[in-house]
């Protein structure tokens, strides 16, 4: 059965902690390559500096090749599927596709036909499952596990890729989730059972982790600006705030960053912070994940023997 | 003497079938790399998916390194000629460049000067060397040879660059070739001696190869444009044309697919089609091409004496 | 203490010499390889074939690994800092970047807090060491040494990145500069200290170099567009002004190359003309300050302990 990774919801607990152990192990310094060449193609459909350069990294240390696919000067342009871009990279021997796209559950598109393991780089407002990876070895390296832990999460929770899916994680894990930030923008519907609003100063004196959301300006609507001054006064992790937060407690973001106004510019780097440290889990997280789709995989383009008439069989 | 391809015309039948074989012997699971670090540089001025992910994958499995070019961040946006760019890849050590550029025969500036192989990955409406060598590779895969063969070229000829070339060497090679389509689309003055036009339900019921060409939207002038219910009726791969094929025919199309255009969607993966075959031969060939574009050349960046005051001598 | 290259003037005429030595080597075919996985990132805000191409040629004969930065598709469209850039790119585990910026003196802003060298690729209108090396390494191979040399730079030094930086560094390595060109185009305020400014044809006739800039027509406002045929006949280097060149001198010119206008076209590959020798260059210059900047750097991402709750120590 192929490995694919999808969303966090698709994976069991135990395959969730099999990752997090594989990529702590990577985090320790363990070498694994697969035995023979192995081809990955990144098809990046929205701009991420982190995430592609992260999945590229991780590819690199696992010595794979690489075929380079760009949006820009691809043949969707002219107009062709999805699933024929995907099937044509097959064809011609890549062994695994990581996807990011605008389009929730792009996926369910190459649920048939498609042999070879996708992973998901992101899609729509979805999910993000590498992200809700990363952020999961970054708070169990902290903590040891996730029971009982309490966990805010603070922003754009309507335009972000990783609350819904981080917060249903976590409580699947045995961590206390609240949300805090704009009331407006918190969405009962949407979440989790058992998630609840806290006001922002309650929701950072409490937590073990202080999990802060990029505010999405790109996929805001006009109406919907706002003021930056404004809500790192009244929602962001102030100087005073982070004065407030419980001993041994820890910063998180899924960067990029707008300095100043979910954080203020000089915690980025504070000794609570784990912000850089969750981009570097970001690439044992990856690397774990393509090990996962990649080993005992049948490899490349299949032999074909000189004088066979063979039925299509890819 | 360097290797270049430039069009299939510049080939020898004998050249035709010793690259053939070299493909034949890659699809069988032959591998060959160069002895020392060689390098060569993909250079697409126009959209392609399947062409330069193509290249790509067997510059890779050939061991290759590939210096990255985009024309998007190139100096030929500062107006460099294509000749001083090739220059430029030469002398910093490229062994050979693939290039699609949207001229026909560009490859006539780099005629005199450029002293590494040139490999054509399409040019303006005119040819396109390494898609009619797989189209022959997967004639040949199942046919044995291409003498006496009948096959239909359909569709967009006028805009095809593979049409008038691929049905130049298969009947050099042996093969009886038709055309249809529509018949406002079909040049006599531009087809090689003896083509004949053909009503597309008689084309599809004696064809050993029903060769599909792709319309190409984006080369149509306004006045040019169809209305692509009608064509696939009127013109397409119908369910109910395919069901009176020959038996042991096949269905080829150079992808990207229009689907449901130019063939019936159900199709394009039947038992009958060889499309993601023939992409995947396209690997095949290209490994071919640069094997016979680098062996027994002479590797990288000249050696240069400490205390010369050498001639300008690349 | 990490090896920046980030201007000339940073470089002890010490370090130029032991560059130009290390880059000799590469030119007579020495072989450097880090021990361990190495990557880099090119981080290219502006277009550039040459550079670029040469860098990315540079880091494969060395052994590296590359991690893909798009301009065009990274996080930076999203408003993130160039700092966060490269931190990022410094945690995941990039061991050098290259950088070319529009901006002057980018680099001031990664000073503090980035651990990783940062090699220039140019600066708005500044600096571009590695294109004045690449021109030292030229000339010293042609005359052995620099003192007392004739060098005339000719051209639109007001839009040259090398000019000033050039002047500057031959200067202090003993050479007579002297500028030409447009008199309007020379500001003596601007130039190191004893240059001056010589009309074309005595230039020219004095000169052991010629160093011809490139006419930037992108950085040139409305108002300075000039007529490139009249500039040909006032200040070019013509046949005629060729055949009043010194015995044993040479032409050089930073490329890519207005034909017809800084330069007959017939002389670009003519016998005196070393504009291709310096792209070879470039690409040995680039290996020797790749290596300066990575032996004997701690490799990759750090090693973490299983149960260790680290300070932020990236």
């Amino acid at each position: 059965m192929k490995k694919d990774l999808l969303t966090t919801t698709h994976l069991t607990l135990q395959e969730i902690h099999n990752i997090l152990e594989t990529a702590q192990q990577f985090a320790e310094g363990m070498v694994w390559k697969p035995e023979t060449q192995k081809f990955v193609a990144n098809l990046f459909f929205e701009p991420s500096t982190r995430t592609k350069s992260s999945f590229e990294a991780a590819e690199r240390r696992l010595g794979l090749d690489i075929i380079p696919f760009e949006v820009g000067t691809s043949s969707v342009l002219k107009g062709e599927t999805l699933y024929d871009t995907v099937k044509t990279l097959e064809v011609i021997g890549v062994n695994a596709v990581v996807i990011r796209h605008t389009a929730d559950n792009y996926f369910d598109e190459l649920a048939e036909g498609i042999s070879i393991p996708v992973l998901n780089g992101g899609d729509g407002c979805g999910h993000h499952p590498t992200q809700s990876l990363l952020d999961l070895l970054t708070i169990r390296q902290e903590f040891g596990s996730f029971e009982g832990l309490n966990i805010a999460i603070i922003g754009d929770t309507l335009h972000s890729r990783v609350a819904r899916s981080n917060a249903d994680v976590l409580s699947r894990l045995g961590a206390n989730v609240v949300f805090s930030g704009p009331k407006e923008w918190f969405d009962v519907e949407r979440m989790p059972e058992g998630c609840r609003f806290v006001p922002v100063d309650q929701a950072i004196a409490e937590a073990d982790v202080v999990m802060l959301l990029r505010i999405q300006h790109e996929r805001h609507s006009d109406g919907e600006k706002i003021n930056v001054k404004d809500y790192h006064l009244k929602y962001g992790l102030t100087v005073e705030r982070e004065a407030r937060m419980k001993h041994g407690s820890i910063i998180m973001h899924p960067a990029p960053i707008n300095r100043g106004v979910e954080i203020a510019d000089c915690l980025v780097e504070s000794e609570r912070s784990r912000i850089f440290k969750q981009m570097q889990n970001g690439v044992y997280v990856r690397m774990a994940v393509l090990k996962r789709a990649l080993e005992n995989q049948e490899g490349g383009i299949g032999y074909v023997a000189a004088d066979q008439k063979w039925p299509v069989a890819y």
